[in-house]
């Protein structure tokens, strides 16, 4: 599991006073990003220099409590499953009493840049996020 | 059904050159807001003057395409279901060429302010999703 | 002078009721792209076609009052000074009853692709602008 | 000074592959109530419990670089001047290289609650702020 300790931000909220709910996406992809990096596979390195893009297919996001302003947050980061040509990443927001905030799942699947065409997951790539199931 | 159409800006871009997969509940949300005042139910009117609240508990969404900077589209929202508590909204992103781009569902639950409990839609609110379902 | 029509939408505010003081930023160069693709000098064109870049190398704002959710607001473009590799662009938002919310100026460089180094403006784009000083 | 240290995220760029120039402001005030809170004023305590708001009435930034996704940078904070219902603080961003890529500036004045007339600097506040001129 990888963690991540935050804090509500002003511009994470919205006039209702809670973190918007679409920023929940914001920052499970900016979590997803240091967990990239974190495994050595960081997101510029696959646009900028692999030959292969991770496109994410389908998200979803279940809500059961809101974030305030100036709250402090853990947003854990998983991997769910690990298919041929694709995986699947579990993000867990939990509140400073580790109550669940909210649970995100995200879905990428792997292409070859140019054609977009489905291709295996890397070697390397497959054994990181092993680590993580 | 409701149609807005619109246009990628640059803020609702990444480096990847598309329109972030986050933004997408940005825009589809915009697009929420446009819906309730188009049937006379402000989420300024449930924010600060209703005993309700609206409140998303779920959402979903399905990448088929990309959108690009600069690409107008068209954001399609109907009512999906109906429930005692609650309501589902059906977002359809599609590009000029009428092809899909993605699709969110978002699940909504109506809550009395101050205790959170869900309580049953308001009459009005109900008659007017049943003319999008 | 430019103008647009818009709604502050829940993801434009913040848990102070308001409009963030960033999303002024992000509005006006949505507004910005409008006006380009007015005069028919999209901005999805010069970064993908032509041989110049137009970069924003300052910007200010002056906040007068602020907008809350739900609220109607006009935004108006207008050409401040076209110099020989630059010009400025005044936006000014407007509530409903005609009252001065924000200002925002923002200057712009032409510079050429890869080089980085400024070009005097396009003729074309020059005489567009000389429309709406 | 107070000193922060990030990385741009996919969602700060945009389809140019750098950070978006609104989005310096939303980081600029991330670290702006970082710094409230370290020096024990946060701005969940000024909304929600004390008896003034601290409204930014002025902004403004220059560019010099731009940002590029996955980079490393640094945001220094420092107060730029005290008045008597005012205050100026000023953003630096520099990138590994300690090159300035950008620099903000913000102008806060301190407001009662409901009436919104400048009111003095609370001492405390202004205490803490001289520890950063």
């Amino acid at each position: 599991m990888f963690t991540l300790n935050s804090q509500v931000k002003l511009a994470d909220t919205d006039a209702a006073g809670i973190l918007f709910y679409a920023n929940y996406f914001r920052l499970a992809h900016d979590g997803y990003e240091s967990f990239l990096e974190a495994i050595d596979y960081s997101l510029n390195y696959v646009i900028n220099e692999s030959d292969i893009l991770i496109l994410i297919v389908h998200t979803e996001a279940d809500y059961k409590q809101s974030l305030r302003l100036g709250v402090n947050y853990t947003l854990q980061i998983k991997v769910d499953k690990i298919g041929k040509t694709s995986f699947a990443l579990n993000y867990r927001f939990e509140d400073s009493n580790s109550q669940i905030v909210a649970v995100i799942k995200t879905i990428h699947v792997t292409v070859s840049k140019g054609k977009n065409k489905p291709v295996k997951l890397p070697e390397k790539l497959r054994d990181k996020l092993t680590q993580y199931t």
